[in-house]
């Protein structure tokens, strides 16, 4: 797809805006009541949705249930079976930490071992923040010869390591054993290009053993999910877009900046998001507006405030409108039913609106209604080439 | 998409039930008139279409008419253009004849010849069964060194040849010359690794044009579809899933064999086969129970027996209902409408019934109302997946 649109690419002044509400497809919590989006009231989507035309999005494949990575990726306009994201990576983006090209992340747990170094809990107990950020203090005492080392504290027994040194390849094993009774594993590399990496973290391991080995709470560390950035070509480079982001949390900056966005100041709250969004109108071609908060309430399985989060979503479409965006696209990147508490398969309701859409006969944002939208059901990967048409950013292909 | 399965597989105690109306899909008769499926009154069904999910199932891309091997492959979640099955197989499979991965099968015709060794009659003017079977009990002697051979009678002049030797190529090319007025062809090897099998073939065909030369009715045989069962991965690998089969018919317990399902007795009826459902529920977790009478109406060119026939089949869902499947899908291997006398390419009406489901607005069975449905059309091989989400085997991809 990439190869088919760059060929066809048209630059002009026009503006797409993709607002994503996270985990915004749900399910009815009683058989025949409404899901959380039919049962929210919304006046601006709705308007919307009349005059414009609607679908299902899927972020990856049918039945396939997508982390956020693979659930943005898709909407970013990439293939995620073709563009895998390692776990290291995901945390560090998640901590706002810049990676570098040939950065190598893994995410560290802090654990305990016994006087023969068998884990003997794989989470440190869960240690707090608090003393874990003194353990992470303790960490980045490690110089390693031919790298620069960071270590960055997540969250409870949670950190990130960053390796920056020569390039190498980074297919190196967990060391994570995955059980308790059992010793931390060595890095092994999986391949020959990655042997000099493994001997960096074995270097970091060893050290960070000998550190820790009197903290009484976290007396070792394990890895897991060692990767390097994708090589994702940018939006620009494939699809012509100069690119910005509006995401109030790290994960979700991390990875529009993967794809070559620029990261703009989104203020703390939605209503701020949309008013940096004004402020900005003129500086770019597209604009990634992240909303977290519909995910949240659906992974509390809590369906009163996922209703009340997408009317809060809904509210300041107002201001969006007005900006008079060429495009504009409002999904989410999968569903995260409050009945089921968790991110889930279910495709995704799309509105695509814009002068030069085919309007359909739906009439209000739902799952349901959006089945008989014009779009009908389409794998996330195509919603940007759709703005990019609608935009009139794409040449006819073939003569 | 099997790649992308396997690691997120999760097992559990979930039950599964795949059940299949051959030749479900059809037509009006009449413009305006209904389907088959739409004509018949099917209560079950429709009471599980107004609280599941219902959509069209494509067996393998838009305009295709698979046959039973496609249509099938399909629906246990094989890309049925990546796993083809020869010819030969599919015979062998149809005669419930136990073929192993090394076995080589053709399906052979017998034929009549002339004095200069010219094919006269294609079909031996379609000699009965009987006196088939006199025949092929004389082309039981031959041997050959180097291979076991096996014959067995299918039908009137349709006959099965398996040889079981060493492993070697079996990409020969049929004997038959396609017209009469011709002799048999020499069976060629495709490539190379191919020669030793194509002169076992050819051994074969020697010996039985000396055992048949005088045989008044069928003096000589071809062979066509000379293949090997594909390597397909079983459903316990790929799918995680112990799966069983509930087939009156062979071919359909042949399918059910190459994907590794085990074959329980079925009876000899629909009702007996869920009876043996009911028998064996605590046994496996994936169910595939084959319904064979609505495409042998439709091939009958017979409308009204088909609606009969997809009566009798709804009437045992109360019964499959009662087990408390946590995912049941209902539809077909592909259509065969009874305007049409045969397979076709239309979309088959499917039901996804799971209290993970995400309900659509469809209220009864049929094509007009399933294209309705919250499963869009999709093809067949995704249903697979869709059923191990619903019973939640499927870990989320990507973080």
């Amino acid at each position: 797809m990439l190869d088919l649109i760059k060929p066809l690419l048209v630059r002009n002044a026009s503006k797409i805006v993709l607002a994503v509400a996270d985990g915004l497809g749900g399910l009815p919590v009683e058989r025949g009541g409404p899901t959380e989006l039919e049962a929210a009231r919304t006046p601006n989507l709705d308007g919307l949705v009349r005059d414009n035309v609607c679908g299902l999005s899927l972020p990856v494949r049918p039945g396939i249930t997508p982390g956020s990575g693979p659930g943005h990726l898709g909407l970013f306009g990439y293939d995620p079976l073709q563009h895998q994201i390692g776990r290291g990576v995901l945390e560090a983006l998640g901590i706002d930490f810049d990676l570098g090209p040939d950065d190598v992340a893994a995410r560290g747990n802090f654990c305990t071992v016994d006087a023969e170094g068998r884990i003997t809990d794989r989470r440190a107990g869960r240690i707090a923040s608090e003393p874990a950020r003194a353990v992470v203090a303790r960490l980045r005492q490690i110089q390693i010869p031919g790298a620069a080392v960071f270590v960055e504290h997540v969250r409870e027994y949670r950190f990130v390591l960053v390796l920056r040194g020569d390039p190498a390849g980074a297919e190196v094993a967990d060391t994570d054993p995955g059980r308790e009774g059992e010793r931390p594993l060595k890095p092994k590399a999986q391949n020959p290009e990655s042997e000099p990496t493994a001997r960096l973290i074995e270097r970091f391991v060893t050290e960070a053993a000998a550190l820790l080995k009197d903290e009484p709470q976290a007396n070792m560390v394990t890895l897991r999910g060692i990767a390097r950035r994708p090589p994702i070509p940018s939006m620009t480079e494939v699809y012509g877009l100069n690119a910005a982001a509006l995401a109030v949390y790290p994960m979700y900056r991390g990875l529009a900046r993967l794809v070559g966005m620029t990261i703009l100041d989104p203020g703390q709250s939605w209503a701020e998001q949309v008013t940096a969004l004004q402020r900005h109108w003129r500086d770019f071609d597209f604009f990634f507006l992240h909303y977290k908060y519909t995910d949240a309430a659906g992974e509390d399985g809590d369906f009163r405030r996922k209703v009340q989060k997408i009317e809060e979503f809904d509210a300041e479409f107002a201001r969006i409108v007005e900006l008079g965006p060429d495009v504009l696209i409002v999904t989410g990147d999968h569903s995260t039913p409050a009945r089921l508490r968790s991110h889930s398969w279910h495709p995704v309701p799309v509105l695509l609106a814009s002068a030069a859409c085919r309007p359909d006969l739906v009439e209000s944002f739902g799952e349901r209604p959006c089945l008989a939208g014009g779009l009908g059901q389409l794998e996330a990967k195509y919603l940007l080439p759709l703005a990019l048409a609608h935009a009139s950013r794409l040449n006819k292909f073939g003569a």
